[in-house]
């Protein structure tokens, strides 16, 4: 994300945050504000000729979570971080600490870095394995637009555009309703938008747009159209375009947002197969909120901001769901090798074989006991899941060996001592 | 770190906090205090029959970090946290999120997690490359035991305990001018703690103690001895018992110690020969405070503790100031191929080749422009210290090749297309 000697500045930010707050879940900070974006931008006192930067928010607040649920919650973060540094993160913040402002980069050429961070949802819900998922897209532009040719006034727009963005959980006909007798429309108005606000699909679909009638008179709408035919392009490239649908109904109730806007949503498996698969819920969402900057420009010019927020809240229920739906064992520990002895008075035989380990960068585990029996020892491997075990006795010392036990297995095999570091290491390379 | 069915537990955690505040930094969380302990005691209802367990505690407040500032940062933290896994980490919070309270494990023979503590410390100092450490080890009832026999009234062992604790700082002589003007101390008794005190060496330190006259006559002070002995005959055997010292005037502030104490120093190399190192201040400490967790046992009984802390913000602010010393770049991406081209029109092919090297989990980027000049483009990877470039131009395009440059030889060769990436990954693995 270089920068090199532009006029203004476009900030690439990733916002690591909540989407929303998930059920019975206590502390959760709730999604990055307004006011807090306009309070961090602010701060950053726009230089516009910074390089790019990613962000990541971890929530404020923390739940008390169990060793297992803590493994749930790094794997999401390691696969949001590597993510993130695979695209040449900047200044990402391990998630130990918690930063509050960012830089603004260089100017860019139209839809580039937003068709990057949507190529970026698109790997870390892969790579978390959370099922079947799409991406909405829209344009606050293109719903604008329609507003307009429809004939809504325009001291309407931000009630009916609340109703619009009420099309993922309940029907058209509830939706009209609303607009109609809640909140004054014309009722041939309502149809006019339930004409455009119940479209999605393809780029095929942008095109159909741009040759709209009505549509096609509005300069706002084109342009957004323009951009989201350019974005269509690019993710054409990046391979991921079949993951991404052009959804009318789209509105992202936030006000911030000036361009296109997006929503990734998990999509449940239909049991028939001519079912339409359900959605169940957005776990990760973002935009373009260029005006948003402009406000603190020093010379009042707009200033471009790409942003991107994952749900790490909603994909942790989600995961932690799934795992006692189908009784996922987790790991609370990487221990690699348990160090055990049969015999008594082999506590420094088993403490000098465990540093040998430790020295070579095993992760290794005994007991601390002086003479502690077998049988626990093993058992103790099978509860927790570490896979081998180096059992050193009266017989190994003498032969000069170790044995070397695979617990899923329970097969020993004796290793010469000084090639059992080498044979550990082989092991735990191939499985 | 198995329990197994044992009566007590102990606890074995981890702190990884602020030892003191640097100075000039900002929104330092002090260490871990008696209270803070207490209180996370009291919150882990003492379940004796759970996993021993590890916590970090990262710093509840921030400063602002520069991406160079957090790079240093996430390497700390990364050698920490690699090291506890190693060492059998259970419930080892990722550096995002700060927990409260810990498990108590079960009952362990004396000083294998003492010296498994110092094992950990030794392992993170060095691979830390602060350059030479030193680990002082006492043991409060040593240190009582010589208050005793030297006869300071029980009154005034607190207040001693502490002038003791200055001996690091202050030479001898101010130590004693404080023990006997400002509390009143008998100047023969203060010599006699002088005698003691100012020891310092190996295990053949605690077999002379052993011996000692006066001291042997003591109690708690031979209970100490005695597991200061098992100690060192572990850490001889850890290989590390060189890296320890046995120091009688390591007090360590913190009330709520009742055995072993440790405190790890870094040494600057001496410009002449014949000085002895100079200590530059503690980075790590840690030891037993069994009485604490005691308080809480339903019981009353005593359930032992192990406690380690890492000195975090001082060694980020070590680690900084010689970065800036020997001048040393640090990298704020960790992006290995930078997509370029010297052509215009050809931002498709760039994105189809970067979407190839995502894919491929090659961390890549490009500029976010349609039509940029070459020259910035290799500059901007000079400037970021990114090892290659891959460069697709009109030539490249008609014989189906890409030129992949290396950045610092700006050496340039011709890599057939389909190989680019398993070419590029030899490359990442070899350098």
């Amino acid at each position: 994300m270089p920068q090199l000697g532009l006029l203004h500045g476009r900030a690439w930010t990733v916002f690591l945050g909540q989407l929303r707050r998930p059920p019975g879940a206590v502390c959760i900070r709730a999604v990055r504000s307004h006011s807090q974006v306009a309070e961090a931008l602010f701060a950053s006192q726009l230089k516009p000729q910074e390089k790019s930067n990613f962000i990541i928010k971890t929530p404020k607040g923390t739940r008390d979570l169990s060793p297992q649920q803590m493994v749930v919650r790094e794997k999401i973060l390691n696969v949001v971080v590597s993510c993130f540094k695979r695209h040449g993160a900047k200044g990402l913040d391990t998630p130990a600490f918690e930063l509050k402002d960012f830089d603004i980069a260089g100017q860019f050429d139209p839809m580039i870095p937003d068709a990057e961070c949507l190529k970026i949802m698109c790997e870390i819900l892969s790579e978390l394995h959370l099922g079947d998922f799409l991406i909405k897209v829209n344009d606050r532009r293109i719903l604008d637009g329609i507003f307009a040719v429809c004939g809504v006034p325009e001291s309407k727009f931000h009630a009916i555009c609340s109703s619009v963005d009420k099309l993922d959980k309940i029907s058209w006909k509830d939706v009209r309703h609303e607009m109609v007798v809640k909140k004054g429309l014309a009722p041939e108005v309502a149809d006019r938008i339930g004409d455009y606000v119940q479209c999605h699909g393809g780029i095929s679909l942008v095109e159909q747009m741009f040759q709209d009638p009505r549509l096609s008179q509005n300069k706002q709408a084109l342009e957004g159209l323009g951009d989201l035919k350019l974005l269509f392009e690019y993710l054409t490239v990046f391979g991921v375009a079949e993951k991404v649908s052009f959804d009318l109904s789209l509105a992202r109730g936030l006000d911030y947002y000036t361009g296109v806007i997006y929503e990734a949503v998990l999509l449940q498996t239909p049991v028939h197969a001519e079912e339409e698969p359900l959605n169940v819920g957005s776990v990760a969402a973002g935009g373009r909120y260029d005006g948003l900057v402009g406000m603190f420009d020093p010379r009042g010019h707009k200033v471009p901001c790409v942003g991107l927020s994952i749900g790490v809240e909603r994909i942790f229920s989600i995961m932690e769901q799934r795992m006692k739906t189908f009784g996922e064992k987790i790991r609370t520990t990487e221990t690699q090798v348990f160090v055990a002895t049969p015999q008594k008075y082999f506590l420094q035989e088993r403490l000098k074989l465990i540093a040998e380990l430790w020295d070579a960068g095993i992760k290794a585990e005994l007991m601390y006991k002086n003479n502690p029996k077998l049988l626990p020892q093993l058992q103790y491997c099978e509860n927790m899941g570490i896979p081998l075990v180096v059992i050193i006795g009266e017989q190994e010392l003498k032969e000069g060996v170790i044995k070397l036990r695979s617990v899923p297995s329970r097969e020993e095999v004796a290793i010469k001592r000084e090639n059992l570091v080498a044979e550990v290491q082989k092991r735990l390379s191939e499985s």
